[in-house]
This record gives C-alpha cells, sequence and structure tokens, in this order.
C-alpha cells in the first residue's frame, strides 16, 4: 500500500489525494504539519531532500515528490479509470496547463498562509523567525515565511494576487471549457477542462478553486461571471471522490 | 514537416533541436530575435499567447511550448529511439528532474544575458526601455532586462548564481551518474542521468553544462572536480545529435 506524507490543507496534497480516490486506491496518511515546519526538519528531510509535501512512498520503497508527477505516475501505474488524454497532444497541453497553474501558487499562498500558518508564526520570537527560516530553502518561501510572520499582505496585494487568479486561472478555463464543448457536443457528458474527458488537468485546478470559491472571489465562480467554470465546480463537487479526498473548508480541517 | 520557432542560443530551443536531432526529424526554422524582442510582438503573440521560445508547429497547424512539453510529445509521437526510461518511475523521476533543471534558469540568464542581450539592451534610451518592459508579462523577466540594460550582475550576484548552478547541477548530477553506473555496471554501455538509457533528462541539461564548460566554471567540469559529468559531457559531444543541433559557443552564433 501507499504511504502519503500530506497535509490536509496544503493544495499539492489535495490534488494527489483527488486522484488516488478516483482511483479508488488507499494509502497509509502520515500528516505532517507545515505550520510546525515538519517538512524543513531533520526526520522528513531525509525521507525527501527537497522538504516538500506530498511525498508519495511506493511499496518497495522508493518515493516520488511533486503533485503532478505523481498523478501522471499513478495514472501509468493505475490505468483504470483513465485520467490523462488519449493522445499525446491532449497529453502534452495537460502537462503545460499543470505547469501553469503550479506557477499561480504564490498568489494563493497570500491567502491560504493567513489562516493557520500565521496563527503559529506570528508567536514566534525574532530569535525563533530567524532560527526557522534558515530552514526554508526557496527564497520565494522565506519570504511568504516572513510575510506571514511579520507583515500581512497587504489589501492591495491581496487584490493583485485575486486579480492574477481570475485572470490566469477563471478566464482561462472558461476559454477551455468553451473550447471543450465546441468540440464535444452534449453538455451532460460532461465538459472537462481537456475536452470530453475528466484528467488530471482538472484536478490541478481543484484546490485552487475551492479556495477562490470560499474565501477568495466567490463572487466570480458564479452563472453570469465564470457561468462554465461554476458549472464545473458543481460537477467536481457531485463527484463521489471530491468527498472522500477531503477537500475541506479552510477554516475547519 | 514541423515548423520550429527558436533562436540559436536559447536554452529551451536547443534541447528541442536535439531531441528532433537524436530523432532525425527535419524542421522548418523559423528564427526569433530574443534581443529585439521579437517573442513579444504582436505577430508572434498571435502564435503563441504565452511569448515564450521554442514553439513547435505541428503539420495540423496545432502548436506546442515548453521544452519539456515538446521532447516528451516528439518521443511519445515517435517513439524510436526511446529517449524515455521504459518504467513508469523513470518518467517521473525525469519529469521532477525537467522540472528541476527549469528552475535554475535564472541563474544561467545572469550570465547568458550579459551578450548579445546587452549589447542591444544598454543601447536603448529610458523611454525606449520603459516601453519595451511593458510588453514583457513575467516580473523575473523584467528584472533581468532591466538588470541587463541598466545595472549588470556584481561579481557577487555571479558567484552566487555559480554556486547554484555547481551544487544545484553538477553536484546532483555527479550523485545522479554514480547511482546509475551503481545500477548498470559495464561503464562503456554509456552511462547517462537515468541509468543505462540516454533521454531527455540528459537533453535537458545539456545547454546549462554547455555553458558552464565554455565560461561560467569550466573549472568544474573536470576528471578532478566532476568526473562523470565530465565523461558524460564528452559522450554528449560526441553524438551525432549534438553537432546537427548546432549548440554553438555564445560568442559566436
Amino acid at each position: 500500500m501507499y504511504v502519503l506524507y500530506h497535509a490536509w490543507r496544503s493544495s499539492a496534497s489535495r490534488r494527489v489525494r483527488l486522484c488516488l480516490a478516483e482511483k479508488g486506491l488507499a494509502f497509509e496518511s502520515r500528516l505532517i504539519d507545515l505550520a510546525r515546519m515538519e517538512h524543513h526538519a531533520p526526520a522528513f528531510l531525509k525521507l525527501n531532500p527537497n522538504g516538500v509535501i506530498p511525498l508519495l512512498v511506493l511499496a518497495d520503497g522508493r518515493s516520488l515528490y511533486e503533485s503532478g508527477t505523481i498523478c501522471e505516475y499513478i495514472d501509468e501505474t493505475h490505468p483504470e479509470p483513465p485520467l490523462r488524454p488519449a493522445d499525446a497532444f491532449g497529453r502534452a497541453a495537460m502537462r503545460n496547463w499543470i505547469r501553469h497553474v503550479d506557477g499561480l501558487i504564490g498568489n494563493l499562498i497570500v491567502f491560504n498562509w493567513a489562516h493557520s500558518m500565521a496563527k503559529v508564526a506570528t508567536q514566534w520570537s525574532d530569535a525563533e523567525l530567524a532560527e526557522k527560516l534558515k530552514n526554508v530553502p526557496s527564497k520565494e518561501r522565506r519570504e511568504a515565511w516572513l510575510r506571514t510572520a511579520r507583515k500581512p499582505y497587504t489589501e492591495e496585494e491581496r487584490a493583485e494576487a485575486r486579480d492574477k487568479l481570475t485572470v490566469g486561472l477563471l478566464d482561462r478555463m472558461e476559454a477551455m471549457l468553451a473550447a471543450g464543448a465546441r468540440g464535444h457536443g452534449a453538455r451532460d457528458e460532461g465538459v472537462w477542462l481537456l475536452g470530453a474527458r475528466y484528467s488530471i488537468a482538472d484536478i490541478a485546478a481543484v484546490p485552487f478553486i475551492k479556495r477562490l470559491d470560499e474565501e477568495i472571489a466567490p463572487h466570480e465562480i458564479t452563472a453570469a461571471k465564470h457561468p462554465r467554470v461554476h458549472a464545473w465546480w458543481q460537477a467536481i463537487q457531485a463527484r463521489p471522490a471530491f468527498a472522500a479526498a477531503r477537500i475541506g473548508p479552510f477554516s475547519e480541517t
């Protein structure tokens, strides 16, 4: 059985749980507390020197990181039901889309880290903060921790991040879903981001849309503003895998 | 036949040309002048709204961007000779490696843009520079253009970038090649980054190693410092595809 190192609220972890749920695959859950920086602690770095979750440990002890890579690996090794387009061009489009969504994560962090991460980080003394920042490998994440601990993002910065998510994600998804509908006809077949087949491209967007819908820009995910994204989001939440993956509200989980 | 929009010195373009050469695939060459920002000009944005090269246009008119994605697409549609590991875990490792190398591109730019890009950019008036920066979509690239045009990277910054490339690329490659040698035995089978089979993982590193070897850190690519990378680099340059892909010196091409 798989062992999954993850966190309930981590966007990348949510993708992998959703992928496993769609495949009906069980896993042994090992929770990592991001606010306590367990992913940068020696015990976890021994498992994944890159210090990121999710980490999927296979039955033979080898392990994989990066949610997009993990999901594609799961689909290659457990082909049913398929979660990738049947053609090479579609798979290429899927990979570029995942990469594009990944590139927007900084805008999500502006909102996501203001919750439980901030609760913990604002309590650190200056000495504790300095000590903790030493363990964070990337410059972007060090900056995000510093902001979360000491200098919350301004309304202007939040507005800018919201705009980038609206244009980079919602507007693009609306266009992709419109193209899919033109190509595939009947609406009740389900229209997904890459056309008729639900895929890892859809999975990649789910943790973002969840947060946009519950806090960041609920007014944008409506039949009036982004009708196709709105319908897509209803269809996503109706899937049994969505409940199984425990993609709950940020304020509670 | 493929149409490839590319530049001789662009690292991502070099990867795709190398991949095409390994497959023995011809392409119609369309050069994009990066120093003149042709990739951000309306004519090219009509072809690729993302404003990046290389862009591979297929026979049916559809097109693909992102060098890693393009190379994998080429391998999926032209399987011989194979340029991906035969197993799913190996393909996952390949994708994570490409992503890791992509993440180092900022360190390469510090050196690469000091050549022909700087020659052009330092001539722009302040008004021209401001006008040109408007067309650059990413913050990182706007910063890189600004530095190239007005405030060349300091020796300290160059040293930092060199270190990141040494640790993130050369040291990691040395370890990967050592692991491959342990797993596969006979040295004369060829030991590549993911083991016995030359793959897109090797291709992804080539444009970086070329620049490290010719300018950035030639003293590191030696039998004394990184013996396995040194041998790998000799083997890479001996491949007929290397010559066909025209990965020439930066000062001349």
